[in-house]
């Protein structure tokens, strides 16, 4: 079976986000005022072959923990979409 | 009114991915084979105070266009859901 796997990377809370920080001042700069709590994450999309949705999701799962995200300060959320 | 934005950003298609491309070798190094099609976006979050949500999606559309994304090779999706 085909899926669609969605996994979602975000620091943990705490962890310095540099990136989000930047865009908040860069966003007052420019005159955007409004906007605060700036954070900055990363989504990976890729399509996986798997026998069912509960293997394809523990997949993904181990993929995160060996080389998507880093455990320790980042935290994942995976989606797993049967392709139709 | 305070209102929560995500901004989902990424290549548009066509546009190379060398951050994915790695990624799926990587993964076909570590024996994960199945996968396929990897795709890295990113993800920016933030809190924004508008008068409604028409407002505050007219805001992010622009603060989009001006710095958040590069509209020649990305495309982006703004989600903004009243706070709580």
């Amino acid at each position: 079976m085909n899926f669609d796997i969605t996994v979602e990377i975000r620091g943990v809370d705490g962890v310095a986000d540099p990136e989000g920080r930047t865009i908040e001042r860069a966003l007052g700069s420019l005159g955007f005022g409004g906007a605060s709590q700036v954070h900055v994450g990363k989504t990976i999309t890729f399509a996986l072959v798997a026998d069912d949705a509960t293997v394809a999701k523990a997949t993904a799962t181990q993929m995160c923990e060996r080389l998507l995200a880093n455990p320790v300060i980042e935290r994942y959320e995976i989606t797993v979409t049967l392709r139709p």
